[in-house]
């Protein structure tokens, strides 16, 4: 028995995943396991590291050069850095077949979307998207099948996209097992600012304290709170750069909440400082 | 089979532990697991919570009132917030026989050490100590034999303190599976404050940045940054409280290092970023 598992809508016949790292691998382990398409196009710039992707069975062909996957592929989504989905998505969009549609993993979106809104060739249509999923591992070596059951996707429509593109793109991550938030691109962008950009700032700030009188005593604690520090810098830089605003106001936000935590300290007002750990306690135990 | 399993200078006939929560429980636990004393008594101010412990088979009896185990132990093991700890070794060391131990598993040192340090009937010894071993979990329903495997015991003698009973005390934790770093009782406050305190600063001022709008799209990395956030709020005050300068110089520190962060992405200056968020990475990487 070999049936399809997931709804007709979301069945593509071949998919390219653009940037086979973790998310990409996932994306592809996924796809596998799940049987959604029958045929997965891996596309990376080295061929060199796409070899443990073709070796692995989870991904069927390999190709340097995204045109070459293009015109074969009925949805190709971008796990790139966010810098260079942009420029990818234009490349492919010309040698694909009308009908075609693509999608990006990006950790940011209006700018993206903003980008490809309009020009591209006649019926290639672009939907955003963003998988809360992932780690502060990289690379194909730690790809998991499960890595997006249970998981958020925000899914970003223009006012341009059209209701069927984005119910099959939202269709597809609801066949990884997500579940699919729509919002705007520049929506998208404030609010995740908050929920996954600022702690990315805020980690490294405070892995950046430790030294080596102080890291022998760093327990779970540390650990834990400083776990996405160890994300790829590359990576996060062209993040922040992408959303300067909303990081820097959501910067503004955590000093602000900081700040109170620190008055409370200082002028030993240990009630205030009850209460203020009581609200924070509140707020983490509801997630 | 019944063979003891830890060094013979490990053992006691029977050992107090005040204060049966996570902490407290585990201790219970382990000493069970490795058979490391004959009896143990667990202490605590409600007979009602101490049910489930004495239920468990982990605790051979209790008590509501510290001065009915004192005489009966060998070793003391004070697992109470802490504030309330050098009262509590104050109460109980009245009654304990010569050459009995007194530690304690506080996240705070010097005041403790400091109040204690002189003033016990004779030949009755405290020597502070912190397990870094925990979680945001309380209670003794989370208790773990396993949950100090591996992990660090700060061990912090005063110029007063006997080396033998320091060495006790430093092969009570090994025997739990610990390894035993020692250091005065300031040192290991200043230390803390970066490695601990400050982190129980930083994640709750982080949790509450959070609203209705914003946690939907919380996913992994907001919630390990936020983990520590769900701490107990009054236990943590009464750590603050009792280690007030150093948690503030450790919070200028950290603000200081976050300032840097936020001026790089403030002036758009992706490199100078990308340097900063890479030093932080290889300081968590070394964890």
């Amino acid at each position: 028995m070999n049936e399809p598992v997931a709804e007709p809508e979301c069945r593509f016949e071949t998919v390219a995943v653009v940037g086979v790292g973790l998310i990409g691998g996932s994306i592809a382990a996924a796809l596998h396991a799940r049987r959604l398409c029958h045929r997965v196009i891996g596309v990376g710039r080295s061929a060199e590291k796409l070899r443990p992707a073709l070796d692995s069975g989870l991904i069927d062909a390999v190709a340097t050069d995204v045109t070459l996957a293009a015109a074969e592929s009925d949805l190709l989504i971008f796990c790139t850095p966010v810098d260079r989905i942009v420029a990818g998505v234009c490349a492919a969009s010309e040698r694909c077949r009308p009908k075609t549609l693509i999608t990006d993993a990006g950790s940011v979106k209006r700018d993206i979307c903003e980008a490809l809104d309009e020009g591209l060739p006649g019926g290639v249509t672009f939907v955003g998207s963003h998988p809360l999923a992932g780690s502060e591992k990289t690379g194909f070596e730690h790809a998991d099948a499960d890595l997006f059951e249970g998981r958020v996707c925000v899914v970003t429509p223009t006012d341009n996209s059209a209701s069927e593109s984005v119910a099959r793109i939202g269709g597809f991550w609801q066949s990884l097992g997500m579940t699919v938030i729509e919002t705007s691109p520049a929506e998208h962008d404030r609010l995740l600012a908050i929920a996954s950009h600022v702690p990315h700032v805020v980690a490294p700030a405070l892995a950046a304290i430790l030294d080596e009188e102080t890291a022998p005593f760093a327990a779970s604690g540390f650990r834990d709170s400083t776990r996405i520090a160890a994300g790829d810098p590359a990576l996060w830089a062209a993040i922040f750069e992408a959303n300067r605003v909303a990081v820097e106001a959501g910067l503004e936000r955590f000093t602000q909440s900081l700040e109170q935590f620190r008055e409370a300290v200082s002028a030993g007002n240990w009630g205030r400082l009850q209460n203020l750990l009581e609200t924070a306690k509140r707020n983490r135990d509801a997630l």
